[in-house]
């Protein structure tokens, strides 16, 4: 493999509210997903990124959430499987209106936070995502992991799926994603997540928690754009990425 | 003219609460206008109003509104030109996608409540929606009061505009729509909004509140929803159409 | 026991919307609890039904929820006891200074929907709630279903608990009300939810959805008021409840 | 005089988003005013503030706004007499329940943004904002700045009055503050800040935007806490303010 996307998610704020600074972040990553009014996001920010993205050539995602602006998303609610996919479709839709409306397009769909982590592990969730998804007509990529329920639905369905690794996130031996709230579970040492970034992109491995190397052939990688620092921890991924060898660019390109 | 569309706005509701019988008003309408999850509707809601839409052969168009839900977007806000731009073209995107993937077309947009009076009084507010609908690229038309700002908007735009009237609402004699805070605004009589349809179909005329008869030829009349009784209004509006000769169908078909 | 406080869950509409005559609800019932917000409800309709309660000489009672409109408060998540005490403190604090300016005072507090069935079962959550009533310092009773862990820890804590049973909700043999979702689990029979009453009020014992006669003694009984005609299931409950010579009237009246 | 009392407003983040370092901005000021969840602030949000006000002694006071997180409340929304009356009175009761919890009192109110706009320019607004702060029952004070609407409601209803300048704010000819969409009408320059703060705290006067000096005897001067640099720009004004003999006090300490 001599190539491989980076991701970033974008536009996670509301109204004067924002996270990060979309601009710099864009600087690095070759793919974004673009929050789209649930969990944070509103339609001025929505168009700022778009264009953002369209002039650093960044492939444009959509990052659906749950409807929780108070919670951001990461709590976890008793949504139903019909609800999940009208969601999604709605979010995904008001984004694909303002791509169009700058001459660009939709390339992915991610699940943000709390609909993320139900849809990697309750199928019924993942099948709803993936219906909310294809439902748009569009050929949408879904970024999932790799063996969850959700890249096992979009399979399923016969839906473009991408798999996604975490250069910033622990995992567990079992290929999970360490819980947001274990100590640890998020990696702010910039070189190390470069490090283990490469080794995703390179070997196709992860080093868990337990230090044991995993399996985590991935086509995409990401790196939260919401934690201290995350514009500088991007560049050096992204330059450790290019010095052995790996070209950064989106899926498809 | 031998033929009318006849319109309604539906999907009124938000999670539990409704305000109307969205299936018992399809049965008249030719046109429905689907709010869209800002001044109300959800996903869900916006789903079920596609369908029933879809099954009764009633054409369907977006009714974006303000960000209040608590107002039901009826409350005049300092919203900028930008902002009513990207929350029109948010909106309208998300029922698109709801329509695509029930296999169906969103075919006209209307704003809603105080967005629909700040677009009828102010040019630069009527060339934000406008613009809004035209970046979608779908070729909607826009329903408008005819001689408003924003008519005149949409047609110095190219953009499609289809002249509308509101069979249930006092005019004054400048054309405009009594403001809902004057007693009488609303009209209820039955009967009488019918007569007031055929008029408006038949002769492009309507009975003013000071009692003079101006002209108002329209292609489209709207009759509220949220009103007591508003399934039987429809029905004597749709019978006294075609009862004067008139066809109910949607505008293009 | 020769008398019962008789009580419906009110003010649970959301700035045009509504789900029920609150007025007509009034005229049977000693207690309300009326939703001040984050579920359902606006600070005009608790002011509107403060008032109401006031004229009618029914106690006040706060009914906090989730911040989950478009779930109606209904959808479990995953919230922090410190954001479930926040929220609590926050909703009964918004309803006391409502009631003070009326000339009223809040005397008790229910948890609404999710934020209930996760009190009774999660004693971490049991103990937030009870913080959050016990901090406002005003002496409220909490209502808790016998049994629960929210009546648990309202006891540990000092709170004053009053224990709660509903009409026309079915019960399992270990006490617990039947989740929503099954089939019959809200009772519409109003000479049968008026029998239960009477028999939850002069016996202190429910019959089970499997048949069994299992203890239920209870200080206030609720009927729903948000189901169809629950109105008119309200009136015969409590004149079965007065026919049998047990007087309605509200805890420490 | 030879005491003032400095404010910042506080608080005015929503779930994951902040605006300002709240505890930075603590370290200089004598009242702070925290927003009350309607156009930012949440009720753990708020509980923070409460504890970091009342460990530094500062006393505190409700900020409350238009409902419009999206807009953060600055956009002038068409709300009646009675919606104004119930949403303050609504927000000043979730913050006094949130200070009585941790055995502090809010001591004053201050409408924030367009809210405030609105009451200074328009009596009928000014009165409802009165009447919510009044019906508390609590002897609160009302900040306001002379010579407006809401000065003279809060006069003529024997409520307790506050005479505010701003420091950090350009002033008309008229007394009136310049609006926030002209270039200059908030001034960044610290030791500009921190002289018009000392000449209205011992002279009683503002130097306007045209150059004139007039009169603004107020007793308490805000200095706001979202623009960048504001902790310095507070640090500066306390330090001006005290070496020029005048004491920083919260009103009636």
């Amino acid at each position: 493999m001599n190539a491989i996307d980076l991701n970033a998610d974008l536009g996670e704020g509301f109204g004067r509210w924002a996270l990060q600074d979309d601009e710099a972040l864009m600087a690095s990553i070759s793919s974004c997903s673009i929050a789209c009014g649930f969990h944070a996001g509103d339609p001025g920010i929505m168009r700022r990124c778009v264009r953002l993205a369209k002039d650093r050539g960044v492939a444009i995602g959509a990052h659906p959430g749950l409807p929780d602006l108070a919670g951001f998303g990461r709590r976890t609610m008793s949504v139903t499987p019909a609800e999940v996919e009208d969601l999604v479709l709605y979010q995904v839709g008001a984004l694909e209106a303002m791509a169009r409306s700058e001459g660009a397009a939709v390339r992915h769909v991610k699940p943000h936070g709390a609909l993320h982590a139900m849809a990697v592990a309750d199928r019924a969730i993942a099948d709803a995502v993936v219906r909310g998804v294809g439902a748009s007509g569009q050929g949408l990529r879904l970024f999932a992991p790799p063996g969850s329920m959700l890249f096992r639905a979009a399979e399923a369905a016969g839906v473009r799926v991408i798999a996604e690794g975490f250069a910033d996130r622990e995992y567990d031996a079992d290929g999970r994603l360490a819980p947001r709230s274990r100590s640890g579970a998020v990696i702010h040492d910039a070189p190390l997540v470069a490090q283990r970034a490469v080794r995703m992109a390179r070997e196709g491995v992860v080093v868990t928690s337990g230090g044991e190397t995993i399996p985590m052939a991935v086509a995409t990688i990401c790196t939260h754009g919401d934690t201290p620092g995350a514009p500088e921890i991007l560049r050096l991924v992204r330059e450790g990425l290019e010095r052995a060898g790996i070209a950064v660019r989106a899926p498809g390109e």
